[in-house]
């Protein structure tokens, strides 16, 4: 864990360790010896800095060696066997990403509510809208977070859409040896699927759409929290003061202060986040022959530091969210000294009316079709 | 067109041009007119020099002013009431997105087909599978192929999934000058999307993930086909010899040189377009406001650049795919003299059985599950 | 050119253009010629769009042709003779690169005088200093500007140690046709540097770090002038006014806004940059054999895209500094009414005296230190 | 450590990991309160997992406090007066960056002893040089070295120009607490550099050149290092076989192969290292105020991961060129059964002579110009 290197990473937990990663590893080493009907006990728990992963260019070899020298007999003999490097490597950090993303889902849930209720309540509350860092025209903070929300399911979307594919290819994605130990490829791979709660997949060796899927997918989530919170950064700065993080971060010198910490946090993510993306494209790019010599090595920590600050972000965002203030004196304020009205002077001189009372437009309408747009998602994950 | 510095380039056509960029804001101020009722000739053919774009920042303040002087009377008077900036160049740039997109989803479907059938053609032709650059055991080149139509498939997935929302919110996303003209704003952002070939949306102002979608699935494009560049340059080394493109490129010194230039052209886009499409994520994280100063400009170019390339990509992925050369001489022979039989024969002696005649595992399966996806999507693409 | 894509870019008149690259590539063919002893005519100038450049990868075997066409006797027969395309190619790219970097180390000049006499006029001014958006201690504007020449003057100096190698070495590094030829090698190469205005240099066909350099230093420029637009964007927000850009542009359906244009478009070039020059990093990586299949081809564009921008955006700086206006009124007001004497009542209490009249520290010998630099800065470059 | 995520991450150290990021901090701390004059006995070795650093969005605060427990008397109540978190968080890296980068400096020189004696014992080795992955002309296996040495010179040229600047400047770069407190601060700031080994400086708080050009040399490294894994993969792919790596690694399933694991890694590293330096410019270009809201924190990790990677590579690198095995009897049969005559033969007709014996060209001239190169630049370090 780097906590202070990348303040609030201990909120990532074990998702996508050292740890974590050898332990999924081995997971699909017993799943295989089970499928193989090889009877064993439980295997080792093993200290990662103890597997040996640099000498073959990934830690299966490594750790395989240690199972050989650890099981007994049949066990020890047929462990791996039919199995290659990638398969249980592609294998063991799909069933990581699973549970990472599916942590990330559940902070999007969350949000949702918060958002959708937030919007609710601020549906009426008028502020001025800003564009190109002026003032425009007058909006409602309830269409602000509407808009928060939209980008928040916009997220979710394509999250849900994510699948995490077995890795059963064999040495060159032929399935050659799983068919010279007389078994059937597909039936068991389907069966490593379910047992590892993945799902059924061809080979994917050299077509990595499903690592990079996850990639863009994570980085959809880090744009969007990153906009609110450059949102909320922008408002809370004290002469705008329309929002403030409900407890922000204290100085080493200035004892005055309170900085929107969880903002910040956030923000940084979502800035190093669509490089790692990037790389993840780059590697796939580079995929070649029936395994990358260094593309497919250049995935694993990229994707995980990726996804697992995604996690962290996801529950900062969430934090952010939950604990908002918002000043809706200040913002009545700012909206009443702000020049803002020579747009609907202009259209109702254009349309031979006088300006109606108010400008607001369609907010109310916009709102609520996000809001239905939000029960709906919510009502969709929760029957899935 | 760049031609020159990026080769290939003229296969772009008009393709998110500065020039079919300004006709698209024509078109939008066009359908708007119409929408609005107001009669008008065609609205004149401008040459994209004389627009001013920069004093506003964006090109849309400068195309009005030119509009009003060269329309009359009422269409004068009303072209642009009602919208802003953005939702003209953002319904333009996607009208020019969706009709560059449709033109890379016609090449990954010739692509789909010419890969069938070499699939088909090369189920059996035997060949060495190479991982980590060194010989492992026995495939096909059909398999390989396959390999390369799943990429081309997951591709084409993401592409078909792709939506192109008409942008429709006026000053700052609330539709109030809409509203104070006495319009339906539900009603016209449809019948606007009608018009346009656009889908209908709520306003996405500062909710970047319909152009960060496209960038991502761009990108999924030129993956797909990198690899297979990849594999290409390989495998038309002289001393592999098993593969080469159905010209070649000539040297403007060694005139006995055959290059691969098509996959070199085709290589060169993939290890661009990553970075082009982090840059659509970095505007996009960094939204902000009803109005992004800075993220919102940078994305216009980045995105017309990164799908024009797609296009042109796509067009000499296609043209390398059918002109491919097989050499299943060269195939069978590297194999003949390969040491690859290590794995079966510890396979078999595990098994406790003879090596059978061959090791191609579930090489057959593989490729027709995979031809079999391939006529699912096309007949499904057919249907749409 | 893209101005209505890439808002401004007509700035960049002439640089980087395919246009301007034929002209240099022909250039090179007639240093060439000289150098051979060749006599010839002017060479003809030619329509970028007739020169084919696909077939062969690059574009020097079409310009070949065409100049072998219209040559006459021992210059057609002479032309391009003991060169490579890559030759022709990196050569000319440096030659553009050159006066590109040439025309922003001049706009860097301007603004460092610019930003000099603005620190020095405003080293008294004072405000609030802001950090993590929330007020903190007292400035002075001119302490702040002092930063920004800081920036700038690093910028200047990574420009500044840039250099452009003349690339010469034929087919594939050896110079062997040059030798073939009975000329003397390192004295051709020498008598092209001088004739181009290049650096002499060993073949650097695949050791990149010529071209990465370039794209660094220009990063490095828009990474600095993006800081100040931050600045600029920031504390030109209605509710700052702290400083104004000096013209501002109009918005297409609210009269009243003046937005601050040129910020926007600066912050825009330093989004979308780094993500260039990594572009090139990419391909310096990818580099092999004695000539890149695809990494080299990436590299034209994306370098000749940054560094025209990068001529683009420092010109919008220039600008922007030249006609920043500065509310010294609204700086006073707003640090009147924080609450920013936190740390000076820590510290005075811990030194054990009552806190002095003021607390802008070092202010003063930092801004002239700055400013001493500034003019050692200027003076070496007018001496250079 | 992510030893599995990254094979071979152990060779790191202890370079850059929170423990040590955790103790240059605390250097930071008892250098400052040593030039306060304020006696205090070791200061305490912390679990950096007690050091809470998410609340003020980085560790200072949460380190302070701790240190403020366990101190006793003036200790405690002068510890971190008169600096800003920014302050201990930037020279602490600092530090741990200056020692990472001279780590990878020794490698760098070990690099270039090593490809110097190859270079020579190898200047004479004919081998065919390859152009776009075809057959070019001849060259020796000595000249394609000197190219690789050209590399890691460049790499080193920019590794050694780098500076480690000192930071302080108080709350906002002022340093007024400084001031306050009655200190000289040009002397303090001098006296602080010097105890922490760093170079002097004002405060950069946010002029972040020197975080951006660190990571554009460490770039610069895997630069070099990844085009010469890439040569080495192709050589030593079996159907060339020209070079192979010393000892190779193993396969989990594949008894007969030998990978080339090490040239595998440092590919790796170089084509994750580029987007890593371009978050580290688009934080510098996100810079703003007197200290940035997230661009700084993204920096940290990014650096750190960056440089430690780079340490990696660098010794994986000095491994792969100290146990390169060269195959001159490959090369001479390949060149042999090569048809790379044509340029020849082309200049001697028009030169009009017999083709020489030979066609190294200068091949022989350049590699004693760079192996001149290398000695100085290794007496340029010695005398340093």
């Amino acid at each position: 864990m780097a906590d202070l290197l990348w303040p609030g990473d201990a909120r990532g937990g074990d998702h996508l360790t050292d740890a974590s990663f050898l332990q999924a590893m081995v997971a699909v080493e017993a799943a295989w010896l089970d499928l193989l009907g090889i009877g064993h006990g439980p295997l080792p728990d093993l200290d990662p800095t103890t597997v040996s992963s640099e000498g073959a260019g990934n830690p299966v070899p490594g750790l395989v060696a240690i199972l050989r020298e650890r099981l007994d007999g049949d066990a020890a003999r047929w462990v791996h066997r039919g199995l290659t490097s990638q398969d249980v490597v592609d294998s063991a950090l799909m069933v990581l990403l699973r549970d990472a993303v599916s942590a990330v889902g559940r902070e999007l849930r969350t949000q949702v509510g918060l958002l959708a209720d937030l919007a609710e309540a601020h549906r009426a509350t008028p502020m001025v809208a800003r564009t190109l860092t002026q003032h425009a025209v007058p909006t409602s903070f309830g269409l602000k977070v509407a808009g928060w929300l939209t980008a928040v399911l916009d997220a979710d979307d394509d999250l849900m859409s994510l699948s995490f594919p077995v890795q059963l290819g064999g040495a060159a994605g032929t399935l050659a040896a799983v068919v010279e130990l007389g078994l059937d490829p597909a039936a068991v791979r389907d069966r490593l699927a379910d047992t590892l709660g993945l799902a059924p997949s061809l080979p994917w060796h050299t077509s990595r759409a499903p690592v990079t899927r996850i990639g863009d997918a994570a980085v959809g989530c880090t744009d969007a929290w990153g906009r609110i919170a450059n949102d909320v950064l922008t408002l809370s700065r004290p002469e705008i003061g329309e929002v403030s993080e409900g407890e922000g971060g204290g100085s080493s010198t200035m004892p005055h202060k309170r900085n929107p910490a969880l903002s910040i946090l956030v923000r940084r993510a979502a800035l190093a986040a669509p490089q790692l993306a990037a790389t993840l494209h780059v590697a796939a790019a580079d995929s070649a022959d029936e395994r990358a010599a260094g593309a497919w090595h250049a995935e694993w920590a990229t994707v995980a530091t990726l996804v697992r600050r995604t996690v962290v972000a996801g529950s900062q965002a969430t934090d952010l969210m939950g604990g908002l203030r918002v000043h809706a004196d200040r913002m009545a304020a700012t909206l009443d000294a702000a020049d803002v009205g020579s747009e609907q002077r202009s259209m109702a001189e254009l349309a031979g009316h006088e300006p109606r009372g108010h400008f607001r437009g369609a907010s109310d309408e916009i709102i609520d079709a996000v809001l239905d747009r939000a029960r709906r998602s919510l009502k969709r994950e929760e029957d899935a």
